[in-house]
């Protein structure tokens, strides 16, 4: 029997549209578009393997989906093929041929993602989408603080959704970073996996720290409390300012 | 009599869904918006001034317009009704009084454009409607040359459609100028007015020079000729990289 080819690629996304990646029965969602795409040019139901879900409004550069096809033609004819059925909004790349056994999401060894703030008064059209407006002053050096406290092992049980605390809670974030380009401060996260929602609440309480409203001593408490999370406010942001930057895996490059 | 105050402030706009700045009878322009939204707050039928057109698909990060209103509450607070009506592509802002005699398009000294390429093999979702994707090799010597020429007092009736060339097609560029950030090189033009489509001809030309297929004294030539313009190849972009950047008064700042 001849094995099909697993196709690795990454795909792009501006996710505003969109009800997140995971297909639905709304079929409005990333996942549902390049299956439809794929669909089209093998003409049979094929389902897609992907590294993570990200949730409506969220956004990638870099999201790995892989697909097993009958197909011997040049990966570059394969990525023109989905990408002419594709929205405009979304857009495969970089499509590889990967071993048998690669699987984007068990054989990823981290995720990036970043969070973008525009500091400013007024919203901006040309980053309405992609960037949390935010106009209250920052103390800068108290979110460096925060993000050099998030860095390391940690129960992360205090940045999920209630109802969605895995039995594990426990996660790594190998780094953590900001960086200015502009008026838009970006807050940069790479961990080995991240809980629902994880990022968002992350940075929610960054910016009630860097506002002065919390004290810093918050944070410390609610990475180290294997209590019951119901002390502490939540604060979750918007999905519009993150992005899903990078998916790493040992030994397999798409880039 | 009293006379009604003159409202001076930017607009920001993505023009990717507009039939251009300039009202028509579709109702869906810049101007048609921006109008209505006033129209709104003041319960009546008024008409703005502007510092100067842009195309259907057009950009502006500053463009001028004034309004001559009975309003006498804060500028502020009159940025913030008109924001309210207007769709999230258009947003005004940096509301001043001006003097009476201001005129957006008749006043201003200069206007300055930028034009974004994006240098990839593919095309990408968060640039798609700002950005031209090119993927052809670029000689940047050949491009900052052809800025070098381009800048000063030209006849510039080579670099407009046929149809539009006005009486007086003598235009002075100020400043011409080149940069990249990250993948996307900006050609940047400051000039005292500009011909109707004058700098996507530009542009287009720039781009045939810098990928070599069209020799540098060809825009010589094209800057230099008093005769009819049909012995050159016009060269036009998509108007989608093309964005307002600044208009400049004399005595007067909005910024």
């Amino acid at each position: 029997m001849i094995k099909n080819n697993n196709y690795a690629m990454i795909c792009e996304y501006e996710g505003t549209k969109y009800n997140g990646f995971q297909s639905q029965i709304t079929h409005n969602t990333i996942q549902d578009k390049i299956e439809h795409s794929i669909n089209k040019i093998v003409n049979s139901s094929i389902s897609i393997e992907y590294a993570g879900r990200t949730d409506s409004g969220v956004h990638a550069k870099h999201q790995v989906i892989s697909v097993k096809l009958k197909w011997n033609h040049d990966p570059i004819k394969l990525q023109n093929a989905i990408n002419n059925y594709l929205p405009k909004d979304i857009r495969v790349k970089n499509i590889k041929i990967a071993p048998q056994y690669f699987h984007p999401r068990k054989s990823a060894i981290s995720r990036s993602y970043e969070y973008s703030i525009l500091r400013s008064d007024d919203s901006d059209v040309f980053t309405r989408n992609t960037a949390l407006q935010f106009s209250e002053d920052l103390n800068l050096y108290y979110i460096k603080k925060c993000l050099t406290l998030l860095k390391g092992q940690h129960n992360f049980r205090n940045f999920c959704k209630e109802d969605s605390i895995p039995e594990n809670p426990i996660r790594i974030l190998y780094d953590t970073s900001m960086i200015k380009e502009k008026n838009i401060l970006k807050l940069k996260f790479k961990g080995s996996s991240f809980l629902r929602h994880q990022v968002r609440f992350m940075v929610g309480t960054i910016l009630k720290i860097g506002t002065k409203k919390t004290p810093i001593k918050t944070l410390k408490m609610m990475l180290e409390s294997k209590n019951s999370s119901n002390f502490f406010i939540k604060y979750n942001v918007p999905p519009r300012g993150l992005c899903l930057t990078l998916v790493e895996y040992d030994g397999f490059s798409l880039n």
